[in-house]
């Protein structure tokens, strides 16, 4: 049974993910901040919603565990804004892969090798899974601060090319989101959400 | 792009499922309740983890998009302990099936369909899929509560009949998690955490 108790111990570290909290604001819940726990469920089932729009090499259901597992990381790293400096963006990008190491490393073989790497193939979003995975880590902030006043843009002087850069994997991932995701950036600047310069 | 819209509506409204609060403790979150949004989240996690223990005809791909929905009606139905009287338990089957056909008809076809058959195939728990589901969402309170001197099981006063019967759908899913799912359940009633009479 030593491989079942090597399983719980993950199973129960994962609980500490509900207390890492992130900028986006939950409107449906007195826009308090929201856990990453909590996101890493809204994009999974996001991802499904909208695999409509995706190119037909997508397969939903490594983007749905790819995106399930994403943000486990930052149990250890912490979670960091989108729109933070570089340099400490590059500083996380370290805490991250150590934290990928030590977390994933709970786990019994395959299946710690079967998490670490589909945790690497997510970050470097090479492959279609991983750009469409990536495409809807970045759109569904879009989507909730549309719908709360600019949310945690509002809240953080982000400017409208910043969010543009972003949401580019949709480009070639997801061209109708694409136009859809433009047209919002451009009302959500009108609005004084999003700086233009 | 009307079905577009109808996809992101119901995307907004799955925000709403992290302001149900369920009687589950987070250790890790200085014991606050837990939402049913993360619980879902690591319910979905966990099935995949332990799909190792699943009869071979599990599809686990199914059973993850099972759970990520399982408890999308509460967002209209509230959530109820599992140990609650018949007579509440059976008025919250009404208020669900209710919310079923709300929230999922926000959705275009034909994925409201596939969303509504999947919930109801879930709540039949006929189907080895739904069966492993079920077991799933209910190893994982034990498992928390084991870490958690007893967790929402000391707090309400709940018997170890109570909680071999909730989890008697691994006895044929998933065989060598029962065994060990007895063996706690007995570690618990002797310190008192679950209640012998």
């Amino acid at each position: 049974m030593h491989e079942l108790s090597q399983q719980i111990d993950f199973i129960l570290e994962l609980d500490k993910l509900k207390a890492v909290y992130r900028k986006a604001l939950i409107k449906a819940d007195k826009n308090r901040f929201e856990n990453s726990a909590e996101h890493s469920w809204h994009i999974s089932l996001t991802a499904h919603i909208l695999s409509t729009y995706a190119d037909e090499s997508v397969d939903i259901s490594r983007v749905t565990l790819m995106l399930l597992i994403h943000d486990i990381v930052e149990i250890d790293a912490g979670d960091t804004f989108a729109f933070d400096h570089h340099s400490v963006l590059g500083a996380q990008s370290d805490k991250e892969i150590a934290a990928a190491e030590r977390i994933f490393g709970l786990l019994p073989e395959p299946q710690r090798q079967k998490f670490t790497s589909l945790w690497h193939e997510f970050e470097q979003a090479e492959t279609p899974d991983a750009q469409f995975a990536k495409a809807m880590d970045r759109i569904l902030p879009l989507i909730q601060n549309m719908q709360n006043e600019g949310g945690s843009w509002a809240q953080n002087t982000v400017f409208k090319h910043q969010v543009i850069k972003r949401n580019q994997y949709l480009e070639t991932s997801a061209p109708k989101l694409w136009n859809y995701v433009l047209a919002q950036i451009d009302i959500a600047t009108e609005r004084g959400w999003l700086r233009a310069e």
